[in-house]
């Protein structure tokens, strides 16, 4: 327990976060910590439009800069998944002193600015966001992820990480799609948890291709899969799952399979710490 | 004009032919050539299905190497595009010298394979394949890679490669899927030209970010953009479309943008030979 509450600053480098949503997480943050709440700070530019996203490319470096160079937060908690974040990806470069003492954390799109933050020696976590509270009983995520960030609650963490292994986790798709660019960080040694939403199974097989085929990903200590969810179905049917698929890629590279990972685009997320 | 008909073998690495396209490309090649047809074998592993495929990986496989290492054929095209060549790419071990005295022709899922075969030394074009017979007036597609096959013929070209530059062309989703993989060429110098079908303008942005920020591909000569086709509706709208998407990626990244290429998942989809 820290003795002065965790100052918390939300940014949305991706898609925006809804006014009403912005409520119902301060209400939760009120109701879990009544007698010394964390410092909930919500940038305006969570709820700015701009096409696919909550701002343009300069609206959301802004934000995130500000966030992250400032003295008085401890955490970047990102609001949002979507897309956009690679778009911001030269933010990295003006990132100072005061960014480096602090946590972000976030999933999904997000990964692409997880692993450039940690490439680059950041504190980032895989981990529920505050647009979880999207989701049917979707206060259980958030208030892991507030519980971690207060409290460093055991139960809020991933298994495996929990366990003592060092571990970094993705959106396989988006770890796909920073391969080979100044965001990848080096995963050497590290137990690499995927997992995916929506995406049909024959594009899971193709990522998993790439993914496995990749020098850098065949140094990870091993894989663990998390969930896949919405699949969209295939015609004709795929014949086979996603962990019949990592299986087969894992073997194929040499890739210890090392079972399932408890992380997804769902309210049972555990937080994984990278590193 | 070649004074032997020229024998072209169909093998299917991805998705399955039906029979009736398969009597389709023969009336087709007869009525294009009367007098003199060329020889093409279908391969019955064409037909074959398992789940997603046109048969299981070993069928595929055996299938594609049966005729690219066979004496007696000129020209491998292959049938269809859909997914599943990236999971014969050891095939591209096992070919011999006969080989090497051949021409693959295809393009979409193909361009795994186009692109191994390439890194290997070996000539591959970029066109269309038996499978466009589906499409409406499909048939002065086939007949564009037919007379491509058979007479040389020069207005099957696209018209960059027709006036003199070193070229390659792709799916710009599996070139971004084989990126870093054994399957990349060296595209230095290239006029490199993408293509896409049926993805969301914010894929297509996210595709270029991973493209454009590989130091392999910062190496061509420049990017010319075919046509990216059925793009499903952006919810909010994207804001941009698919030539300003490429145009801010090739500047962001210092790639020269060179215009449109005459290449698409479509019938006017021109012939692009690599090199």
């Amino acid at each position: 327990m820290q003795t002065e509450p965790v100052r918390i600053g939300v940014v949305a480098p991706a898609s925006k976060l809804s006014p009403d949503l912005a409520e119902r997480l301060n209400a939760l943050t009120q109701s879990l910590y009544p007698d010394k709440p964390p410092v909930l700070r919500i940038h305006p530019q969570c709820f700015e439009t701009c096409g696919h996203f909550a701002g343009n490319d300069a609206a959301r470096e802004a934000a995130f800069l500000e966030f992250a160079n400032a003295a008085d937060i401890d955490a970047v908690w990102f609001a949002r998944g979507g897309y956009g974040s690679c778009r911001i990806a030269p933010a990295l470069e003006k990132l100072g002193e005061a960014a480096r003492r602090k946590l972000y954390l976030g999933y999904s799109d997000m990964g692409f600015l997880l692993a450039g933050l940690y490439a680059r020696g950041f504190h980032v976590a895989h981990g529920p966001m505050p647009a979880d509270l999207i989701r049917d009983g979707g206060e259980t995520a958030v208030a892991r992820a507030l519980r971690f960030m207060c409290e460093g609650a055991e139960d809020a963490l991933e298994p495996a990480f929990a366990a003592g292994a060092r571990c970094a986790a993705f959106n396989m798709t988006v770890l796909s799609q920073l391969i080979g660019t100044q965001l990848e960080p080096d995963l050497t040694g590290h137990v690499l948890m995927l997992e995916d939403v929506s995406e049909y199974m024959y594009r899971i097989d193709r990522t998993m291709f790439h993914l496995t085929s990749q020098k850098s990903i065949r140094r990870v200590a091993g894989i663990r899969l998390g969930r896949c969810s919405d699949i969209p179905e295939n015609d004709p049917d795929f014949g086979e799952n996603e962990e019949t698929v990592v299986k087969r890629w894992c073997e194929a590279s040499g890739i210890p399979y090392l079972g399932r990972a408890d992380i997804g685009h769902d309210i049972e997320n555990k937080i994984v710490p990278f590193g």
